[in-house]
């Protein structure tokens, strides 16, 4: 099975909202619906969870029930308190459901709502062949590095430099396998399912993203969004 | 003296434009005029020299004599072929004028009309300091390292990462010297003021940027700069 998991846990607390950032609406239709959509719309996919903040769940399950309509299953379960206990969550309910093996689960941030078919066909081929691959773009800026925040270490070659975006898309039992193999400290500090790998020098494919795949932010981004709307997806 | 030095030699072909980026216009005045504007008007800024291509230079006294009134010295002098060049030649410019001795130089890209008074301030302060500043964001997304593009290498603290904005401002003086003493190769190799500095281990501080101090670099950009212009410049 192919296995899109939207995760929403977060509070988003950054963009001085009162409704956290995924909830906000596009031109008429929320950021995490349109994330799912993206999923669910794709014939490559077969299921979509969706991860989200217990208090949130039947919030969310009345909007997906409100704005899509598809054959295909859609949960919505509760997300952990970081970004690593959301996505053992989703593996969690994946193996419940008995769908763990031989399943491609493709992570995606419910405040990117704008992946599109290619990225998402480039993710499942990519994670079928190397068993784990990021989304990522070029960098425009000059990237540097600093430990202090006061005076610059190193400035990687921009050559070499990658934006991540999302999806990361995994081989979701072997995801599982590494996971269980380390210990909670380390496991706690690791942000995504791409560091997993890393942490064990399992090797992480890099899939081509779009640079209009943004994620909702700032409170700018809304305006940004519908620009990127009318001009990629009309 | 405190000289603004608004890099525009670039052909700036990345658009697919006709007209190279720094001469598009956002609500009517040029991203060039905007970004010497920006300097011209800020009361600690003497002089501004604008490097541009040899072909452009007619052109763009022309948009000065338009659009800017102003008692300061504006002057438009031919770029060289690489970024590194053009900063080159501002600095033989300041020499031949003797200005070059105790004067600060904040070189900045054509194409970011919305640097602010504030961060120009913070670029003077510092490179009268440390000789040499960068001014820089604080990474959003999480940033990736890969040589061959393909695999992931490494993935930086993202406490640690931060992306390269403009000015650049530096002693003058100093930096003319730390290239004199370079090989030509090496200068080549390198693309602006502060990779001289990091080249010589000298010390480069990090100034505090904004989010929407941006670069214009896509089309979309243009759409981008008018909702920050609604949005902070109003």
């Amino acid at each position: 099975m192919r296995v899109a998991a939207v995760l929403a846990g977060g509070k988003g607390l950054r963009m001085g909202t009162a409704v956290p950032k995924q909830y906000l609406e596009i031109l008429g239709v929320p950021v995490i619906i349109r994330s799912i959509n993206a999923f669910i719309k794709n014939p490559e996919i077969d299921m979509c969870i969706v991860s989200v903040a217990a208090d949130y769940i039947s919030y969310v399950s009345e909007l997906i029930k409100k704005h899509i309509s598809s054959d295909k299953d859609i949960f919505v379960i509760e997300g952990g308190e970081t970004r690593g206990d959301t996505l053992l969550s989703v593996l969690r309910f994946m193996e419940d459901k008995s769908i763990l093996n031989e399943s491609i689960v493709l992570t995606h941030d419910a405040v990117r709502p704008f992946v599109t078919d290619r990225i998402i066909s480039d993710n499942i081929r990519a994670a079928e062949k190397y068993g784990a691959c990021n989304t990522c773009v070029t960098a425009v800026d000059t990237i540097l590095i600093s430990s202090d925040g006061e005076f610059i270490e190193s400035v990687p070659d921009r050559r070499t430099v990658f934006h991540a975006q999302t999806p990361q898309s995994f081989n979701a039992r072997k995801l599982y396998e590494l996971i269980k193999k380390m210990s909670e400290e380390d496991f706690e500090k690791l942000t995504d399912g791409c560091s997993v790998f890393t942490f064990h020098n399992e090797k992480v494919n890099i899939v081509r993203g779009e640079n209009f795949n943004i994620k909702i932010t700032y409170p700018d981004d809304i305006k940004r969004a519908e620009d990127i709307i009318i001009q990629y997806f009309n």
